[in-house]
């Protein structure tokens, strides 16, 4: 259907889809499987809207994973934006090449971590790149970086449906145990955004592990009272077991897919990403472990 | 330069790039100048990291600036995630195409706004697309777009700094009146990808108008007191005329760029964002109209 179908008309690149030209083997699909054959689990960390945590959340459970023993890794493909070695503390590090590949950059036995975020001369440098060229280093990421063998894999996507995301599910598609993790903020323009991340996914054929809603009321430090700063969406609201499901949790429900957990929103669990430090002593960190806790059973379940 | 910079190098466009077919001038171009010519000021909303309210802050400057007697449009360049019809209270209208070009939406006499949002069949349903097809519909939106004569033509583009953002940069630059506003939080996260928004404008050649800190604390609406949600970056710190400038002041300062005000979170935002109503109210609105003044200047100033 390449270049034929409705959604085509008006592409550029309609008549060279529609000759047959790009439906060649992509040469790289073989170095991606060989590599990818030693990873585990595969979880795509996906959001719709940009800034609902996406990468705080990501990175919190890399953490988690690997804290509880599992090797695990941290991709970050959003070339644009990268953020994962400051999350990680790690932003001081350099990534080496070796014979068997680019080293990614260990934070500890169990953790380690690949981003675009260690080749810029400066961190205030902009990655000012188009689509195609993306394309190619998510590609080299998949397959020219020593991942050795993982538990886990997490790979932190930018927000949106665009060549990231199609190049990143085309690549994993062609291997095995590969989930995506949906997050999202409660409020309604954050889930319109993620009933577009869902339809993606199931277009493209990507199991979704489950949501989790971020930022989910704010408890005052001063006296106690929690606050909706962003108020959940009434969209899909449903009678729970106990009281009317609202937010993301009712989303889920509708569409039928896992929801993981609620993390509040809390100061500290932001001070710690800007630190790169595993979320301690907070309020937030019980949320999280319970939401990782679900994510690792139902990983279990997709393999 | 074209194909043989350094910055080329593993480009998959390196060679045709190199071999000067792409050097041939883009016939839209012409056209994009033609339309903008009728559009005073252009003012692209930027920002680094995803969901610092970048769309909030558009539509609500939008708003401001038309409610102030501008005739204003409001041209959403998110492609894969449009928000803009939501947030100006229009999801359910549609584009009508006329003998003068696609007709944008009206939401009063005074502010009109297009988005890919319009032209979706259902609101859930993803825009999956690469690059090449997004800065095709960019530059239909500059060129075939009735826009009229406007006072200010208010861009709101997605985080990052790429396909959307090097093709809007390019037309624009075409044209006179340019300028950018980013939108950012206070942490050091968000500042850092700033960073690289400023850089890319300097590149790109765009002039910057100013800088908005949005989120910069929240008051408990039940104690009256006030907690940093995000806390203000300590990176760019600086003795201000009374107290130490933190967050996106000073790192506004330390670049040289204008700082146009500083918008508390407040949920009032999020919800007349939600139901596509402008601000009233609300602890949120004096800096609103605050920073909009001032950028109405900075505009006059870029003239």
């Amino acid at each position: 259907m390449a270049g034929k179908s409705s959604t085509c008309v008006g592409c550029p690149n309609q008549a060279a889809c529609a000759s047959g030209q790009s439906s060649a083997p992509d040469p790289a699909i073989e170095e991606i499987k060989a590599r990818m054959s030693l990873v585990k689990h595969k979880i795509l960390v996906l959001s719709g809207k940009g800034g609902v945590g996406k990468s705080t959340v990501a990175s919190q459970v890399a953490m988690a994973l690997s804290g509880g023993g599992n090797v695990t890794g941290l991709l970050d493909i959003d070339v644009c934006g990268p953020s994962a070695p400051r999350m990680l503390g790690v932003e001081d590090m350099d990534v080496h090449q070796s014979g068997s590949g680019w080293q990614p950059v260990w934070v500890d036995e169990n953790l380690c971590v690949m981003s675009i975020g260690f080749m810029l001369p400066s961190r205030d440098d902009a990655v000012v790149w188009r689509g195609v060229r993306k394309i190619g280093l998510i590609k080299q990421f998949l397959k020219d970086v020593n991942w050795e063998k993982l538990d886990y894999l997490v790979i932190d996507a930018p927000p949106g449906t665009s060549d990231e995301h199609i190049t990143i599910a085309q690549c994993l598609n062609q291997t095995s145990n590969v989930g995506a993790v949906i997050v999202t903020t409660p409020q309604e323009v954050a889930l319109l955004d993620v009933r577009k991340e869902i339809n993606f996914c199931r277009k493209a054929g990507v199991k979704i592990l489950g949501v989790i809603e971020n930022m989910a009321g704010f408890v005052c430090p001063h006296c106690g009272n929690s606050s909706e700063i962003f108020v959940p969406s009434e969209a899909d609201s449903v009678q729970g077991p106990s009281a009317v499901l609202r937010g993301a949790e009712a989303m889920a429900k509708k569409h039928g897919i896992p929801f993981l957990g609620r993390i509040p929103l809390d100061p500290k669990l932001g001070i710690a990403s800007e630190r790169g430090e595993a979320l301690k002593n907070s309020l937030a960190l019980q949320s999280l472990q319970s939401a990782v806790q679900n994510l690792r059973i139902n990983c279990k379940g997709n393999t």
